[in-house]
């Protein structure tokens, strides 16, 4: 039970603080944060969580994560389903408390995309379907090789958090324009609940495209950290 | 003595850095800092405290943070008052320093809000008080997850003051347009002093939030970090 | 074959992590990344890999890096081509997985410069040819001290990606305005074969300068760390 | 001799990189790096050159971080006149390939403040000399207590220069603004030398605040870190 109160906890920061500073914070007028600071945000919410909680439940945060540990044959597939029950919840339940700030604001007309992720005219460049496709898919990808050897046993012990929390901020200074960035099916899900039907129409990509990119990521990662050798 | 003197000085260079580089530094014209400036800020405070006084007092700088911690069967009761007085009385001080720098500016006319905390009208975003509190409360409990988290002898040894300071950066990334963020009494409480009437009319909230927020905290992080199970 | 894999996949995300924050956020409408994001993308492209692939290959990523090592006696003269060739090709079937996420964007019209290195004209700056020569031989010169004495024995172990990512951003910082910053012949080979006539025209000093500045590091640090000395 | 070299060649780099970010980028068009950008340059170059050549010469890169840390008795007397030499020698040389890069603009007109540090109508925002000398005094005493408690055999091994650099960022975040940041007379004299009368004129103030700051710094941090005490 520790373990999922653990995913819980972190996927519900993880929402919370990276969805929260885009909606709250990115378009303050004359100081916002912008998507530095919300790239910022969303890889710090991994840092501080993976130093918090990796002793518990090695912290995935993300089912494309767990999907893909599971595919490098680092994570029991039994163990998959209440993880990523736990992160989609613990993602949930950071968006209820976001709306529940958000409207609080004295001059409150709409959510706006509330940070949801889109293609085509959902993303906030208009880039196609195609490119969001490969964009989630190769981000993940990388961001499992990023995980997977930061990791490694042969890897320096104990930096694996800054490794995989600044990977994650990387990505977002990359590709926030074409996708709002996902890589993270539960944060993807958490949002559009509250976003409307045009995200959840979307949903699809943003489960397909990162679970897609994790097993690449995983299979690529077996190859070049040679973890098919026999010892 | 040496512990509360590493507390004053910690807390005076939380409230200097933090709270100065927002008075002085976020709204220079063309080249201002904006929040992200200011999160950086206030989370290498911390973090640079961290690794200079951790080890002689660890480091609270932060009435809510030794509550916390004391909650959580970390620090003992007898020290919480001395701690509390020495992180109050540093952080004044620095609002005194600030106070007087900000007035040796030559076009000088008004202190604003001198960085202090507010809610309604005077939240930087007009968010409500309820919004405010929840935002509060919730902020302060993740940080002290992360804290305990991070800290705890399970998690890589020496990298917690990067945890913990990049966790307040976090914090304020996504809070300063509600609260201006505070997390922190005796931060709320120095520049209050200087901000005028309307700061100390809402200062209970910025004592009884983060409060409530850090033994929420410590009680969650009990449960997932297994901390009742006999060893 | 792993080495040289892990270097493919390396410089594919040094390139399209780094000139592809460039090219799809550093301007985008008030919320773009700037120069600041584009620096700290770069830097976060090598810590990142550095962590992930450092057991592997070493994780150069960078021609230039290679004749460096050599040059400093700690990387055999026999592995420079292959390494160099996957280099290479890695950056540049990023540059055209970058090409094909681009080019789906509704609005299309042109590359620009594709995140090209430049000089005169092509500079971002309007920088002579000159500046930009000696600009080049200096940062990379630089970069080559801190790689060598970050990873040198007396240094403190497992900290060298966070010096050297952090110092290829710093180098950003600096020099995007001048040549849009190289120190890496792959990295402006592979965008320059998108970016049209004018890019392949000036590739020659963005080879010529990096290597020579490398070089010039290793004979430095090998002179400051005292390594030609008997044990 | 190596000493030497390495200080030379590491204050060579802080202010070709503090100084040099400030120069060339921090006003570019549309995407410069700001206040934020500059802060972040300033203190990475400390982080990576405390990496690269602290295990050869401790990485001052400081006149007063010399003279504080003999003041704290680490720091033997003897050696403070050429590491003080080896020191500005260092800037100056690096403020010369400055202003080779600076004067090859093709619209070059006019050196501006050249980075330099100023007082009254030279500072950036019109600070008054009193306001000036407090900041500098104070900012570099806390610079002071980084250093010397993050280098204390009680704190964590290794993360000094992220402390240390980051420490130095924190400074620029806050007070920019006041002096344009000295805490270092060798960065001061060396853009001195090319800004003109003003800066030269106003430089004793960034020798004498420094240099009281570190010698402040360094009694506070042996009364805190009770280190006159009998082992």
């Amino acid at each position: 039970m520790q373990k999922y109160a653990a995913e819980f906890f972190g996927t519900f920061w993880l929402v919370l603080g990276g969805c929260g500073s885009a909606v709250l914070a990115a378009a303050f007028p004359a100081l916002g944060i912008g998507f530095v600071g919300v790239s910022l945000a969303f890889g710090l919410t991994v840092l501080t969580m993976a130093y918090a909680i990796g002793h518990i439940s090695g912290c995935h945060l993300n089912p494309a994560v767990s999907i893909g540990l599971w595919a490098a044959k680092r994570f029991p597939a039994n163990q998959l389903i209440p993880y990523i029950v736990a992160q989609v919840a613990g993602g949930i339940v950071a968006a209820t408390v976001l709306y529940f700030i958000v409207t609080g604001k004295a001059d409150f007309t709409t959510l706006g995309g509330f940070a949801s992720n889109g293609y085509g005219e959902y993303s906030p460049g208009k880039f196609s379907m195609a490119a969001a496709l490969i964009t989630e898919v190769v981000m993940t990808m990388m961001f499992l090789i990023i995980i997977l050897g930061a990791t490694d046993k042969r890897a320096p012990q104990g930096f694996a958090p800054i490794a995989i929390g600044l990977g994650l901020t990387l990505i977002h200074l990359i590709s926030i324009p074409v996708t709002n960035t996902s890589v993270n099916p539960a944060r993807s899900t958490a949002v559009a609940l509250f976003a409307g039907e045009f995200a959840i129409g979307q949903l699809w990509l943003f489960w397909l495209a990162p679970i897609a990119g994790a097993i690449l990521g995983a299979v690529i990662y077996r190859f070049i950290g040679n973890e098919d050798q026999p010892a």
